[in-house]
């Protein structure tokens, strides 16, 4: 159905599909903020260990304070990549990641730069009307301090699903 | 200090160290069931994609109805981790992960069985009061027509670092 194909992940009428996604290309996802109350809430519902939790002895820890659990960090990626990239996208969902890595830790108002890159491209073994772009995604801290070395403290790659143009009509 | 060591990843007194994760050790981590609500609430802030957030779209999609955001999921692996693990184990935070997969969709109201393996063991390169140990882990649905074979959902593969007992006394 042409209608299926040309839907975006948001549902919108997509304008980027697999052939897009060359190696090399990147993407600029913007920036997004830690708010302090929403890394707080997602911390006692799905990761309640004290450094992301308990402010008085995460405090007296080497980390000087409270640290955004690593899944809520990547929360946030999940979400930047919605925006900046999927929202316009032919997507059809994916398998999962080949890494993910917390590099260093995240606070509450820390700015952090997301970016995207294409490292490969190829066909789908299980999805005809699809190929698989593989995806290397980044989060880093931006500091008014080192304003030319932002900080990186989140990297994955993955493997996504996306249309081919016209592939399904 | 002794105190730091003997901490749990909640803050108790561990009595789970890193020479207890011996490679082929079992843990069960209990059973968790996928809130229709939670399940909404965390795709429209993070992952704000159809199948995700839109309902009467999801319906008439491959999938069938709703299904959850991986990053949901996975937020519910993290924190029967935590719940079954994490809170008597004297935990040193994670690197990251070496594998996640999404292996089949996940519904609300689904009931999941999670569970963690130990594949290997070893010396921390950069924490020498610590030791690594490789872990899987899966969540499983479980289904009332299909009680001998639970379906995986989720499978991943990760490192923590572990205090060793005694190790910075």
């Amino acid at each position: 159905m042409t209608g299926r194909v040309a839907r975006s992940g948001t549902g919108a009428e997509a304008d980027l599909f697999w052939e897009d996604l060359v190696p090399g290309r990147r993407f600029d996802l913007g920036v997004t903020e830690v708010d302090r109350d929403e890394m707080l809430a997602y911390a006692r519902r799905f990761d309640p260990q004290w450094y992301h939790v308990d402010e008085p002895q995460a405090a007296t820890s080497e980390y000087g304070g409270l640290i955004a659990s690593g899944f809520f960090t990547v929360s946030l990626f999940m979400r930047a990549y919605v925006d900046g990239l999927l929202s316009r996208a032919a997507a059809a969902a994916s398998p999962g990641l080949e890494e993910l890595r917390w590099l260093a830790p995240v606070y509450a108002g820390d700015r952090l730069a997301v970016t995207l890159e294409v490292v490969a491209q190829g066909p789908s073994r299980t999805k005809p009307d699809c190929g698989t772009a593989t995806l290397r995604g980044s989060m880093a801290r931006l500091a008014a301090a080192r304003p030319q070395a932002p900080q990186e403290v989140l990297r994955t790659q993955f493997r996504g699903w996306f249309f081919r143009r016209g592939g399904a009509s």
